[in-house]
């Protein structure tokens, strides 16, 4: 977890640490970042979306984090830089340091003899350690985690607690999984016997790669028979659901709500909005961005970006709107009725 | 818990504490409220919605609720009121109090010594308690919670098995938490770094005022530097996503798969149809409502309803109708057109 | 758990139990499945899509599973039948058999005295079992699972970890909840009070039929009087919501992240797509397939696929076409006068 901040820097130390320039008293100490809104002494705040210059005025700041567009619209303390919010992360990662926890399994853990756990790793209480798993050095695993046979995880790893691995799973360093996530349940994999289903044995895995975080309540399933690949570098946000043979190329994040269907490839350095649904068994190329709610329906070649999404109006206007749509193809069919009359009347005009 | 009703209570008894008029036997004992379709003896049913008319010839409850202008339809004893809904709450809530649970710690919970529970309250078993929790009288956590270090809940709270609430965040009183239900997950901050995310601390806390409640596998993300804030009587239902900085306005209810983007701040008494999905940084008025899967993409500062679903229709119309809407663009220049040329022979005309 | 197959068959015994022509030699031993592009020596592979019929050409596998139409497609070991996925789904169940967990209660359990658990059936570590708790013939409950009071499971069911059931439902023979799911939560039943939402309790339980599979975190409510109720041979995916007092016929799957509002019933043998939202007091008939992202907003009668989903764009192109939409009331409206003036145009002709 996230511990309060204890240390502080002085500017000088930040702007030596990750450049730009500063304007103003380079011994000021600095506590923690916040918003300009909500900023207090020992505290520097950054502007990044022009929406917020008015706040610059207004603020109780001791130093703002600027680009050198708004170098000149505050008096305050200041360091000036290309990318504000890039650097206010760099300064928060600084001051919001992740503690490590105490070494050691809990008494309370169930853990199989077979497991191999480095001495520097953490095992919360009441968490469960199948046979022959191993857990790397500094990886710290919460209260209430269930991890099954067989999984291999990194170092640096967090896993908070009631998270659950299914058995065979390989999750890389510094992966983060926030609580109620589930990695490598069997997919939905079902063959009609006769109007009955017959579920088939997903024999795969789900292989996490490193620096891979996985937002609350997400689920990636294990693959069918391949595994299921979420490469290095990939953010997942919340409530998302990844399917079975699923790979996301590295750096590509995913907003929450998203649904990816079974055996789809993403890209590298893409972006996916907010309850973006993707069906199943499409590729999509690197840097593609996909829109909030869109369904993505076939595959993507080409970078760029992709919509699909309806927009809002008032329930009344909205009313008229959608009984049109209904008749969208009687109207096709009567504009080109217009236009044979209207080539009819030209021809025959004296 | 909500436990099989024991005690009964006459239809005079039920008329004194909530009013209305009634028209029958005063000392009829009624057990249980049920719906018209399934009611037997010493039930009470209820008929809120017209469209229910016809069962209340056929029931077997041995009593109704009715709104005045039903009263005629049927002989049973009858209780005629203003609100027949409201009314059968307030029945069933009677009839189905929340039994208190055992005061004490399960022996199997993990409980730090800093925790200060209120000797009422109770932590069931296989649940752990951080550092320097706060637990209120009469507060129930049931099996399996994890509750991170600093969490303050109020009085009369209830924790269903399996919630987690991440460190330093704040339940009021009577707050129901479902299992699954994850509160103060590190939300989605993530800087660009060269095609690289950073991750941002996240900081803030979750807030949720007296008498909320979330749903089954609702995830509720701590904010970022501010908080994440859900006032009081707030009702959400099950796999919700409530991104970071997010405030829900009181007495607001939000159905359930719905989306809610980071620092977007909605009205009170609102309520928002199930699988909506409302982007980041928008300000939602009181009294919104929002249809059924429904995406809000721009700021709403008037009350009403606001829709923007698209119909359904049979899959080979849909057809028809789907690829017209790709063509929109090219319908209006060709009606643009067909309206110059007619304009143009009608200027000729003889 | 799935385990890695050990036991080996021949091509003889596989025919011999599930019919089908063989090519080839009969004693020629199969392993395991694999797909045609991963399979190697000991693999049996299936050709079901004809999209991948040229990875026939490729494959290393040791036999193929495939229908006529490709018998002279390869000339390796094959079996040809009527449905090659259905045949390959047979051949991976028997090759990957479930293996039973060890009988018996893990010591760090919490079960209650007054549950009865089969001598068969296995409770994993850290599992909370309630009072009156009824457990079948070799069911397993794995670890850290939360099973409330008066829940009655079949016989070889299986409970991965961390899921939680609620007081009194039902689950039936050969049940699978993957972790997280919520089973009998409290359905979503609120009546206003002057502004204010009053909690109706939630008094009727979830009830699970036979041969019912519930994925990794979804929900289902228990009924607000009545039951909620999910046939027999029901499949349900990963992050589904189904709301209180829904009924889905025997047979029917259901892909991942829909939700059902309540009180809807939906018919047998039906499909519905990933992220499909249905809403309450619907009636769905039997054979009805909903395509991917659509929203059902009335009851359906008729066998058949709906469909509602809005088709994607590059976004520039989508943004003319959302203006486009909101424009449509005034189309129709100057499609009619262009008919009008037309018609005028036409009459007065010479």
């Amino acid at each position: 977890m996230t511990e309060p901040a204890g240390t502080t820097y002085t500017l000088g130390d930040l702007v030596a640490r990750f450049g730009g320039e500063l304007v103003g008293d380079p011994t000021l100490e600095i506590r923690q970042v916040a918003t300009l809104e909500r900023a207090t002494r020992g505290d520097i705040a950054f502007l990044a979306n022009p929406k917020y210059r008015s706040q610059l005025k207004a603020t109780r700041a001791s130093a703002v984090i600027l680009e050198a567009s708004a170098r000149a619209d505050t008096e305050l303390p200041r360091i000036v830089c290309d990318h504000a919010y890039l650097y206010f992360a760099r300064v928060s990662t600084l001051l919001n340091p992740v503690l490590p926890a105490m070494p050691g399994v809990h008494a309370s853990a169930v853990v199989d003899p077979s497991a191999r756990i480095a001495e520097s790793a953490s095992i919360g209480a009441l968490s469960c350690i199948g046979r022959n798993v191993t857990i790397g050095p500094r990886t710290r695993i919460d209260e209430g985690c269930a991890i099954g046979d067989g999984v291999r995880i990194g170092a640096d790893a967090r896993l908070y607690p009631g998270v659950v691995v299914y058995h065979d799973c390989v999750l890389g360093d510094r992966v983060i999984l926030h609580s109620g996530a589930v990695v490598g349940a069997d997919g939905f994999g079902l063959a009609n016997d006769g109007g009955r289903w017959l579920k088939i044995p997903q024999i795969g895995r789900a292989i996490l790669g490193n620096d891979v975080e996985v937002g609350a309540n997400t689920t990636i399933d294990r693959g069918a028979m391949d595994d299921t690949v979420i490469e290095e570098g990939v953010k997942l946000d919340n409530q998302i659901q990844v399917a079975h043979n699923v790979r996301i190329g590295a750096h590509t994040a995913v907003a929450g709500c998203v649904g990816i269907a079974g055996s789809t490839r993403i890209g590298k350095h893409c972006t996916i909005g907010g309850a973006a649904m993707i069906i199943g068994h499409l590729d999509i190329a690197d840097h593609v961005n996909i829109s909030v709610a869109t369904l993505i329906t076939k595959s993507i070649d080409q970078p760029g970006t992709y919509t699909s999404a309806m927009p809002f109006a008032e329930h009344r206007a909205w009313l008229k709107q959608a009984v049109q749509l209904r008749h969208l193809d009687q109207w096709a069919h009567r504009i080109e009725q217009l236009e044979k009359r209207i080539n009819e009347l030209e021809r025959n005009q004296p």
